[in-house]
Order: C-alpha cells, then sequence, then structure tokens
C-alpha cells in the first residue's frame, strides 16, 4: 500500500474573475462582487500531496523540505503578493477561479516531480471555500 | 481530469441518541452521556464537495456563492438552532448519529444538483469527530 | 513580572436563552432563534488562566496537569452532555447566556485556586462569539 | 468586575502600502512585496470586543447578533471584495496598513455603540500578523 | 454506500531521524536538522479513520468514544510524552519518518478492528506536514 | 492610544522537565510523564507582541517583516530541531517549562527592540497550554 505526503504552504494574492469576451454587466452578473474591476484578495493556502512507496533507506516518499522549497521556488515565490491577472503570465488568458489556479499549480509542478509520484492540488482561497485537483 | 469544490457552513443545534425499541438502560449502555434524556448540544460544521469539470467560460465547477446559498436554503437555516430530535422531520424516527445527519443532508442536497456532478458531505459534530458520505 | 498560564478544555451542551419574567413573544423578540423552546446547542470551550509568579524550583506558575484536573472534575464532568438550563443547578434561575456561563464557572473555580493567583475565564460559544471575565 | 465579548468577522480585500510622498524606490525599500502596484490581497479577520457589565433582564453585555449585524452594515460590507486604496474613502490619503485599518474601524463603530462600553478592534491580516487598537 | 468516520487524538514526543547504516555526515545531508543527535520533538495529531456500513441499530459504523478508548489503549497512551526512538520498540529498528509512524500506528490497530472496516491513519507531524496512510 | 501588533513563529523541539535537586522519585511524582530521562517534544508556536504609536510616514508600529526576521534570527533558528535541555545555554541550569521560555525568549529580544516599545510574549507548548509574559 502507498503512502500519501502533503505539505502546506501559503501566498498572499489580489485577483478578480471576470470574462474578458462578456460585457460588464454579464461578469458583474455571473461573478458579483468577485468581478469587482479593482480587484480584490486573498490568503491562499495551498497544500502538494505526493502518493508513493517509502523508500527503504531513508523512510520517505518525498523529503518534506525538498517538496517545501520546491513548491517556494515555483509556486509561492511567484505568486505571493502579487496580482494574479496582471502580473501572473498563466492568467494572461485564463480566469483565476480556485478551480484554474489549483489547475496551473499542477501543471507547474508535475514536471519537477518524479512521475512515479501521484500528484495532487489542494487549494483554500478562504478558510470556507477549497478545491481539490484532481479530484481523487 | 475532475475538479473537487468544496464549501463549508455551520449550524448550532441540540440533539440526543437513543433509539425508542430499547430500554432507557439499554439506551445508557450503548449511547452513554450521548442519551441524556435532556439533550446536549453541537457547532455542527458541514462541508459540501462537489465533483465536475470547470465550465469553459467561468472557470468554476459550481458558483461557490449558489452552493452557499443552496446549503443555507435547505439545510443550516432549517437545522440551526434547533432539536434535531424534535424540530427536524428527518429524525422524527431515526437517531441523529453524525452517520445519520449527513446522509440526511446528501439526500436533501442531492435532487437539488445536477446529477452530472458527484456529491460529498463531511460533517464535523467536534473537531474531534467527523463523517463523510459517501465514504470515497 | 508575573506571567500568565492558561489551559483550554472543552464541554458539549444544550441551552436557551429565556427570562422567565417575560412572554413567549419577548423572548423571541429579543433573543431570537436562541429561545427555542427545544433548545440548541454547541461546543463551548472554555480557557482558564492564573497570574502569578513561577515557582522557583518548578519553573510552573501552576501545574497545567493539576489544572486540567481541576477544570474536569468541578466544570467539564459536569457540564459536557447537559442540558444548561435543565441540568445544572447554577442556571435554574439564571440565564445561560456566554457572559453568565463565564461568570459561573469563575465563581465555581475561584475558591479552588490560591488567592496569590489571578483567575481569569475564556468562554468560546462559538469560534466566533466569545467572552471574558473578568474584562481585564 | 466587567465581561469583555467578541464577535469575529471576516472580509477579503486587496491593498498595497506605499506613501506617495515617496519614490517607488523608497516605497520598494521600506515596504518590500508589500509596494507592489498592482496590489496583493488578504482574508482579513476582524474581531469587535465591548467590555461592560450584563444586562440585569437579558445576561448581555450586547446582544451577538445586533453586534454581527453592526458589523455587516458598517464595516465588512463595505470593505469585502473591495480594494482598500482605491475603494474605500477612508484609505484614501491613508495607507492601508493593518494598524491604520484598525484604527479606521475603531473610529467607524465608535459612534455606533453606547459610550458606557469600551470598544476594541483586533484585525487579523494573516494568521501570522494581527493588530489590536487600542493596545490594552 | 458506505460511511467513513474520523476520530482525532494527539500525543507529544521526541524523535530524531537518522540511518543506522550511514555515517554522521550522510545522516545530516539527507536529514538536516531532522538527525539533531540529541532529539527534537512534535506535538503530533493522529486521526483514524474506519469506513463502513453504519448499524441499523445504532446508527454508527463505529462508536466514536470506543474508538478514542482503543486509540488511547494502544497508541497514545504509549507514545506521547515518549522519545519514539528510544522508548518505542517498534522503532529500535525503523526511523521514525511521519510515513513509517503512520503505518506503525495502521499495524498496531488493524488486528483490533474488525476486519469489515477500511481502516486509515492519517498523521500530522506539524500543520503543515501530514501523512496518510493508506493513500486511498 | 496605541497599537498592539503581533507576529507568529514557530520552532519544534524536545525537552524534558526535572529538577537536577530532587531525586529521580520526586521528579516523577512532580513533572510526571514530562520527566522522562529521555525526553518529549513539542510544536512551540511563539507570538511575539510590540505596543507602541504607529509611525506617521509608514504607518507601522514596527515592520513586520522585521520583526519576523529578528525572531528568526534570535530565537527559531536557535530552538528550531534542538533539545532545549542539551542544546540551549540557557536552560543548562533552567528548567524549560513554557514559563521559563517565554521569560528567556522576553531576555533574549527585549534588548533587540527600541525601548519605547512594550514587548509581549505568548508561546504555545501545545493548542491547549500556553503563557503569557508579562501577564499584561
Amino acid at each position: 500500500m502507498k503512502v500519501k505526503i502533503s505539505r502546506k504552504e501559503h501566498f498572499n494574492a489580489a485577483h478578480r474573475l471576470f470574462n474578458p469576451a462578456w460585457t460588464d454587466e454579464q461578469n458583474r452578473k455571473v461573478f458579483g462582487k468577485c468581478a469587482n474591476p479593482n480587484y480584490h484578495g486573498h490568503n491562499y493556502e495551498i497544500i502538494v500531496s505526493l502518493t508513493g512507496i517509502p523508500d527503504s533507506e531513508t523512510g520517505y516518499v518525498y523529503d518534506m523540505k525538498e517538496l517545501s522549497d520546491l513548491m517556494r521556488e515555483h509556486v509561492t515565490s511567484k505568486f505571493d503578493h502579487k496580482n494574479l491577472n496582471l502580473d501572473i503570465e498563466h492568467f494572461k488568458n485564463l480566469n483565476p477561479t480556485a478551480e484554474n489556479i489549483a489547475m496551473v499549480i499542477w501543471n507547474i509542478l508535475r514536471s519537477k516531480i518524479d512521475k512515479s509520484l501521484e500528484l495532487k492540488i489542494t487549494l483554500y482561497e478562504t478558510e470556507r471555500n477549497f478545491v481539490e485537483y484532481p479530484a481523487n
């Protein structure tokens, strides 16, 4: 049986939700106050989970310190204290919903981690709203 | 791959655990202090999770605001500050264990949400006791 | 300078708020859904804080284990899984608001703890509503 | 002895820290990544505390429901999903540091609450950074 | 469909990570500060989850009180306030990584719980580092 | 009126409680399982609070980033993943109770921070046991 290990980090960012193909009125109707043109923001919590077989010599599925460093280098140092819509290339043409942010982070990290390990992203936008990708 | 989104709400309620087919003594033996005839209570935390494919126009699996409204309309506004045994029809003949409360909430919400989305309920009775339905 | 030490415990109880000198209508107007005659309930968190000078031999202001035992013996074992209005003598003629529960607990514990130590009670009714007695 | 009661609410907002009298370089030097011209954001938690003597008829220092309504009407409905620098009049000429936000909220609420009650604001910018006004 | 129930307990323990087949230098290189020969420690949170069908008479998958007692008798009373490397037989020849601790606990409890119930262990070493066994 | 700002950091350490002037039996009697000669450990949370008047140009009582750096340089980098009794000079002849750890940290930081700012340390040994120094 495999073990799943998880590491939690955070970043604080501004964003707004909107579809550039829509009118302002449509955006307000669908995204409500999340469409505010002047942006709002969140303290995002990100959990990266890796599933695999512990190494017989270390007892680790993956070194948590290395996982933390990987998350900081490729995700949180780039997203922290930024405006996701304006400052992050991935969201130039992609609405920064929690769903899309989680999928972007998954794509960023997938190539950095050995394929033998399953990768999952959990993203808390607030303590009441969170998403997981992939779902299982 | 699908995304799972989750929304957390809460309600505060009284309840007692007992089986009306049993004697008081049997109830005390099985349910212990949870069988107190005068009831006790909890701050319940309820998480509703929906799994599906994000909409290409909104980037949403489901609008969190609409999910919150749905939970408030059909669950928390009805359960909050109530006695589950006495005030809630579903528990007139059903023991309000965490397991049963989660299944009742699942049944209430299942018909309100498109069948293409998988539905899961997580219910915290206390921060130390919680249940998930369905299990996976 | 003195040190303040704090210990957190919990109890789960039912209660309702009402003033027996008032009509049902008045009670509903003032206490809203908290006046539900069938009760509701909470997971109460109680923090007991003691302020004093650490003992030179132990480095303790007060043994946390002894404080925990004192709280369990005199408060949480008596309030847990109870109906505060019906089962607890102190609330037979006293409305079990968070303010009054905190003052009752302070009075219960004050005589059990040496007078050289300042005593303070913090009571969380929910994670959003809490009270402190005395205020400073 | 008086009782202190506290109510917690939240709002999610964007902001940036900068002093308009300074050069961009000075702002970056002092405020670091918090000076990002495109803004960043936070899930702010706000706790309003009132200290007074419980009313003999209700057992309340202040009705928590009314306090919550007051916070929503005058603070969180106005700050939530907004850009503090651009959308909130109070910060047109005031740097929205946690210290200043707490003082602004104190000033907004002070006139809405009876002077016999002491008012205190606690503001969490993140779970690691928070401020209290007044300090004691 | 089955229900998963979960109970959380805790224990506080010292440990160090190292592989006795390696030199001190190798251990320091791989395990970093976790290899400190004088040990460090954690407040471990352990969640035991059981998946099954609720009993028709009790509404329980498993009595949470009995599960708590089982965890205390076989795990937390034995691990709490101990040095995992020196005091716990299971880690005499096994590196006490979070992965290995979770697998040890699973093995201890598996024989104590009816085979019709699926068993899962979640172990928090810190609030930022946690593991699950089995992974799904 | 002054503002109090607070910054939270953490460190994970092993320790044991004992008085070298006492017999093993006396130590076991007073400190119970905390006296285990092989040590146990905790995830300590430390909050440093500074009270003062916000600077008119920055809106800061103290730069949170600088406070965090100060805490890491002088406290958490030195205490993290250490054995407090064996590895930290301050506890060579001082019992590392939560009270004493908080006072040691206060003394370490007091000389590093301008005297116009009041300094307070809050130390969580577990989420159920914590101390504050000075008390007010």
